[in-house]
């Protein structure tokens, strides 16, 4: 059997309007075999980091040859270039606003074009609705097979903001809080942390933080400040009681602070930006 | 490669109570290779004007031949009548309600029928959910190749409702709130405009209000009055400041009113059925 | 042409971070021709009874052979099992915390392991996220064919919890409110009510809680009483005005209060829990 096209979406547009299923109808009249996955359409509108954060957190899970389709787009209708990026991980279809930005910062990148050839497009362009007439097109066409170079023009110069925040010292790693999840988990920017026995060992989760060895550390004397608290870290929710408070390693290898059975962004008051020291 | 059956699903059920999931367990079970897509689940309840008008952004964007499955369903259990209609653009499984209003505006009737046959439905019909037990069947059975018209007897008489109000005088072109989005955007009645240079050309929307030729008139004089306040038309977002209002024409063709990354509808405070004028 | 392997998703995750997205990454790397049909994601955040009761709607709707995933899993990280289990109405993969009692209860079961052959979790396993690491894959694999006692060693001891609360007694059938869906109608324990001309007729659903014969009553003179109000049951919506409270057999053969066209949760301020009376 034919390998089935696989194209994932992941945009602020929420679900209520119509305008994810529009996407879809277009995807689905040009690659009418294609399987399509919803990574998240309920990205705060025009929040950019968020949705580099979700999608980094997703698609190293998915076959390479996925197409991955990102349309959060505060500058639509403005000049800001409409792009594909080819990787071994995968494809990404985007807005050049640096959504693609903790991407290009783990994979090599092996094409990267602008959607600028016109047979690649819906026929009529919106000012408003990119995702249906520019975007969607292009990545129903790339996994239908169309070469990535046939859509447009190579781009050189890409925008993309740096990689989140994480210092690391003698004294100890400062990081921020990266995102809030559904349960009120705090994922924060330091990582890739892993266990090794009793010993944590951290290395930088972007090519552009990476400076020398990873850190070793006892994780029995580790401890996290955040909103004026210590918070002992811990390698699972089920070594506190339930409603207690703990850090730990969460699954993408970032740490995290956690209630048990409750919400530590709720309980602590956290929101993306504000300050986590670990002091090894 | 056979053609794979597509059946979209417009709903006001929600996605929390496996109401969604169930209809698509009886789809899969009577037409195992249909592709499924999500139009919306978040219709407000029993708002059949909102399910008409996200349908009548969304199904021309679907290859012909594509099932649209609709259960916004205010009279499940009354003697109201479920459907089947059959146009060039698509089938639609819908009830009897007024629903399809505007894509019969739009779009030739090549058959309707009543889902009268017993053996299109489930063989245990409950008294609160036709959209598994006869609307989820119908759709599946269209999609699976049944004829329509093995589905039941012809419908002379649907129930509708008159197309979203616009009306054009010399003094300028009057109409109504459509709808506001996830964003926050007010998608006016007033529709279909196009950019024609530095003209816009308005060609009504549906057929019942079209009454001669396309009205042209300059866009740089013209203006929209809207809760009190006269907002300039502008070809895009980005002809504005961040946090600025305009009007523009919407991906539908639809006069719009926004706030450039912000939302236009809570500034203004507008609901579906305020009135809106745009003066050429 | 080959069976297309099907899988559904229920989950207590949200639709926002990407972690369903990510799970369904992992299904179709491992079955890439599989179709993934989403229950529920706003299961509230570790309710094992919201989950049971969707769960129990739903499954019975999808063709035999379905793969059903859960993941409400309150004890990640701890010493619970992750387990699937057999049965003729279909595959069930979870943690072994109860949320398939119901299923259980239902129907017989063919086959009961944990998931503890590492060959089919992914190579390594975070202490948070085992929707990820252990079940997807084992739901994966099944889809695509592996048999269930390969994934791991038998299970005879279950963790269970009791079917919902139905007493029959001369006087009346006492339950208690299982559910409040998306509309605001309240679903009840008291089930499964069947119409029999103008009887109702009551099975009990779980196999538990069954004694002896159906009980059958005339459903003129019945009544319910819930938070100190008497409501009479009526076939359909329709029966009553808008705006009415009515009692009625939901689409599940469960008792069920409603007001048409409003909500019957918030009037009556009802929850899961709280006692129902039907006199017969």
């Amino acid at each position: 059997m034919d390998r089935i096209p696989l194209v994932t979406l992941t945009t602020d547009f929420g679900t209520a309007d119509g305008y994810v299923g529009t996407m879809k109808g277009v995807i689905l009249t040009i690659a009418p075999t294609a399987h399509l996955v919803d990574i998240s359409h309920e990205i705060a509108p025009q929040n950019l980091r968020q949705a580099a954060y979700v999608l980094y957190t997703s698609y190293p899970f998915f076959p390479p040859g996925t197409v991955h389709l990102i349309v959060v787009d505060p500058g639509v209708g403005s000049a800001r270039r409409p792009i594909a990026l080819r990787t071994p991980a995968g494809d990404f279809v985007a807005p050049d606003n640096g959504v693609l930005s903790y991407v290009m910062a783990r994979e090599p990148v092996e094409a990267l074009v602008e959607l600028s050839d016109p047979r690649y497009r819906l026929s009529q362009i919106s000012h408003t609705f990119h995702g249906r007439d520019i975007f969607a097109p292009a990545a129903a066409h790339l996994a239908a097979g169309v070469p990535i170079l046939s859509l447009g023009s190579p781009v050189s110069d890409p925008v993309t903001f740096s990689p989140p925040s994480v210092e690391i010292t003698p004294a100890g790693i400062t990081g921020e809080v990266l995102h809030t999840d559904h349960f009120g988990n705090v994922i924060t920017s330091i990582g890739l942390l892993a266990w090794s026995e009793s010993d944590l060992i951290l290395t930088p989760a972007f090519r552009e933080v990476q400076r020398g060895e990873p850190v070793r550390f006892r994780a029995a004397g580790a401890a996290v400040t955040v909103a004026g608290q210590e918070i002992g870290v811990h390698r699972t929710y089920a070594k506190v009681a339930p409603g207690e408070t703990l850090a730990l390693v969460g699954s993408e290898g970032h740490l995290e602070i956690a209630v048990r059975e409750g919400s530590a962004a709720q309980r602590l008051g956290l929101h993306p930006g504000d300050t986590v020291i670990l002091r090894p």
